[in-house]
């Protein structure tokens, strides 16, 4: 396909991802932790897990995974407000730990978690393009090692796995006409359609999310967009199994 | 096709839209409004039109649209705590605001609307499922009328249309296998996979965010929730029409 | 009396409310709702009732009523901010919310309610005027509804009636030198003096608010407002009664 | 009449205030201030005068005179939250300063102020029923005063006198029958009616808020309390009088 | 030596106290109260002792002590904003805040206090520098008498003494190249090098806090500052226990 | 001296550092960034330089220098709440990002500095006690690589340095009696005296604080800490020198 002779800003093919790291135990606290790269994205995953459960699901059986995801002001090229400072969340960082805790907790099994809590802290150490996607990608890392630990110390003690797979993500984009695969920050802000895409390992979909930035886009372009973003999260489920196996 | 022998909780076919109304001219004092409801959602849209815009797009010749959701704390089964009481907009109140904006944008031509400013505040007065579509609806058509209005007073002053097409949306969702339009919220409940579709009254889409509740979705299956929605939208901009063209 | 003769702004005469309209079972979901009308002032009033009261009155046997209001970002001539987007709530809204509970809890007997709270939220969706005594005016009739829902449920078990009374509302001012009832903005914007006047059916008052906008008013002045705000409110009453035997 | 048989919880007539001081000059720093006692309610007021005044106001040459009341944490016998550490203001202290404010702006000429601002801050340092009404009687003094201090400043240099009259408020109320004046805080909570009368030194009506605690009252039991109030509010202005010309 | 011949502003010599004053039962409310003055820095502190502690020390059988601080908004030259209005609270009164706290809880044995909880609050009438200093000077004695207070009730039964020694503070600072002691707000301003020393009556150290304010300070410099608070304290020790004595 | 003979919890001596490294260059957007490494605890310290000054030093051509200090939520052993969730910073959040921000204006000649910003982000990635010493130590180098860029790129004309000295801070404290330097967050749990110290690279000093936790300490404790503390500072000063040129 001709698409691909079209050479990005950084040299990659339209369908070709950024080179991915997952350094995991990053931290001594935490009960798992990735420092993940998408290139020059790079994001802090801490999985925190305690004991017992928010109230609303106290006396189920079933445990809890949620999320929070922040960028650190000077993560980006212009410093930022910080939140904290600010006295309230913006929607955007509302928006993404919401999409990072869905999409996390579509492969877990509460019943098999027992009544647990998992706290995914995603922090942009430096942003380039794909924060989102790189934190799933990560945070599912940081939650497998999580779980494994408190099987290690009986805290998990269902003999059923709580994931039930994994899960990864993708942001996709048409840029000039052509589809492209993990967009970094220049391409992000050219893209004429944005969409990010959450894969477990057996290639299914637990989020689609697309966004014409600039005119609407047709269902063949849809299709195109989902066709790459399949494709580049198996090549992520790779890296993640290959990470998981390292220890 | 047999998905269509299948009876829904309040009598529809899988495809089938619940009754739309789109009562405009609702508020004495907007420059445009509508009372939109899809079966027992209610939301009253209003379009506020300032001159100006906002400080980091002065001086550009372009204005600027963007969007307030928000829901009675009684719009719902249960009563909800009133977001300004606890002093902060939670996180789905965020989302929906900053989706809605984004759906109108993507047909308004800033240059034609000139330095002015249009807030659509889309409050939802009853929620049976579907608010968030229903608002893009609704406020689509109060925005058309805030246009009309403008121009008559010569605030737009561009022989340009501001609007360069309709802009509607729908929810499709998976119950027991099957695909279905516009969903009630105890469709809503059930649902395995939830999607918000915002189509331009070309076919093109503005929005797709598909999230599986339960077990993940194969390509298939989001294929035919696509289908669906383009062909509900497609009604609800005949709807659009039908209204606007009543006055 | 020759005050009479003086014709207000839309025709009314000074002691004229303008028609009123309560319009009961507004929302599917609320034990109680009403979408009162003053004019041009539209409030939705709804009745939200649960079984149990907040900490400092667990086992008294005795309930609670309270209140919350709020107007619409739009329901105004210009567009107002929106409380839960400034993150705090305004004095006057503070003020109003609690003189609407204040009003209603007057003629309950908390103990025949027994141990449930009911919550009055009364939402502006158009305000000209008047916007609290119609949402006092209408939340009574809720807050029956509400009440006559329960007792049929058995959540309210007691012989005696929960409701000692009826309340209603209604504003006076002095335009011009002439006190007038019942004042749309436009009045109330131009009043020397205005009054918001809570009384009981049997004429007598809960609350009595007066406030000097221009120059202060003398003794016979606020005579002459009183006797004109207790006939209003006697309408009101009758108002109300004929709304609750309705059904 | 019968009711002056009647002693009251400290020895008064239903009739008598407690001991009024207004303490001038009480803080170094500010343009006008005032220590106010009534009885064991002690509220400091100061006025802090600034030329200019707020945005909206600019140009036209007029002033501006607002207030702001608090509590201090252990000024009441049992400690409340400090509403600094809350992060947010309660509705009884945005109703008292705003009705603080609309008292005093009730005798300002705001031509002759000129474009100055001036805040009243009216901080109860010890409570014992009536702060509000000790409040506005000796926020008045402080403004008296600071007005004069920009008067010898040439801050105001208007030949006409910004102060048009002088403001004083007490509260009455209704125990066991009796109509009683300035009710100390036990006979505040015994009240079945508890009213708030500003007046100014004509013996005209600023403020009527009048409450019914328990049962609604009757024109009567008003008419009684109106009157009470207004004897009350000219001993009051007697002393206001009286600190002034200390000087 | 020398330095003594130096005057300051207000005719001290450098090594010596402003006027201090200890106004032991200034409110009839709290369970402790002094209204402290330093020069003309005044400085409300109040005790109030519930009983239970907070949730993290439940079951210890031990208390706590606290403190919040805060200053009027005219206690300064020039008016500052209300913090409870701002809706958030400074870092310099979060500082003075937890500096109180640990001074005074430097000196309590909170086995025999058992499980009470004093809170100090210490709100500045005026301020004339060393506001934080005459806080911790104040509170003691207020922590003192409601320790007492709370022993005649039995509420504090232990044989041990809850106060283990007194605690007392004063701020120094190089002005000129001369050290001095208890700096006003002028001399504050002018200060090279400022610093805050809070000693128990031992003469040992609580809280030693200097900073730099223009040039770093070398050792011989702090080593005189450290004398001169130490000899500054124990005048303050003197005065505490002959105000403590008095009743 | 036999202090020396003391092994600690990490096998250093009393007057040991924790190994500290200082990577300059961590982030490619930042003007200065040093991920600074005292054993475990990891903050990465960005300076962001902005042309302009805050509205109160505009036009005294004079620059201006602040910090913002915070912990990530699971930095620490057990998860923390996220300060921005909280909507609000503590009060030990807002006291060290003070002490940071006056730390580095003390080597600062904001003359030189001309009329530019640079704020410092010390945001703590993994926490092992003496973070606040460790940020200042670090921002101290990414401070002066933003310095080294804005000469490059002209921003800074000056011919005088922008930086009158180098700052580092250590802690010390003492522990079963014994002065130690550096304490790692086992030690720092465990002191009874605990003091930050920060000094310029001539010795002397910029801030000391000096707490006590459980009992206070004498002046021959003070001087033990103060010689410890100096010494490290000295050894700190030596590692930025070597980062610093390392380039």
């Amino acid at each position: 396909m001709s698409d691909n002779d079209v050479t990005r800003i950084d040299g990659r093919t339209p369908d070709q991802l950024r080179p991915v790291t997952l350094e995991r135990g990053w931290s001594k606290h935490a009960e798992g932790s990735v420092l993940v790269s998408f290139g020059d994205t790079r994001v802090l995953c801490t999985a925190s897990l305690t004991e017992g459960v928010p109230r609303w699901r106290k006396g189920t059986g079933e445990g809890w995974v949620t999320s929070e995801y922040s960028m650190l002001p000077r993560s980006t090229n212009t410093r930022g407000d910080r939140e904290a400072v600010r006295g309230r969340i913006g929607g955007r960082t509302h928006e993404i730990s919401r999409l990072i805790g869905r999409s996390l907790r579509a492969v877990v099994d509460f019943k098999a978690l027992g009544e647990n809590t998992i706290v995914l802290d995603c922090d942009v150490l430096q942003a380039d393009g794909g924060t989102r996607t790189a934190a799933i990608t990560g945070a599912y890392v940081a939650l497998a090692d999580a779980v494994t630990w408190a099987q290690g110390r009986k805290l998990i003690r269902s003999k059923a796995q709580p994931l039930t797979g994994a899960v990864s993500a993708v942001s996709v984009g048409i840029i000039d006409g052509t589809p492209m695969l993990d967009l970094c920050y220049e391409e992000d802000v050219r893209a004429e359609t944005d969409m990010n895409v959450v894969c477990t390992d057996d290639g299914r979909f637990v989020e689609v999310q697309g966004t014409a930035e600039g005119v609407p886009f047709a269902r063949t372009e849809l299709d195109a967009l989902l066709d790459l973003a399949v494709k580049g999260c198996a090549q992520l489920d790779g890296g993640q199994r290959q990470a998981l196996a390292a220890d």
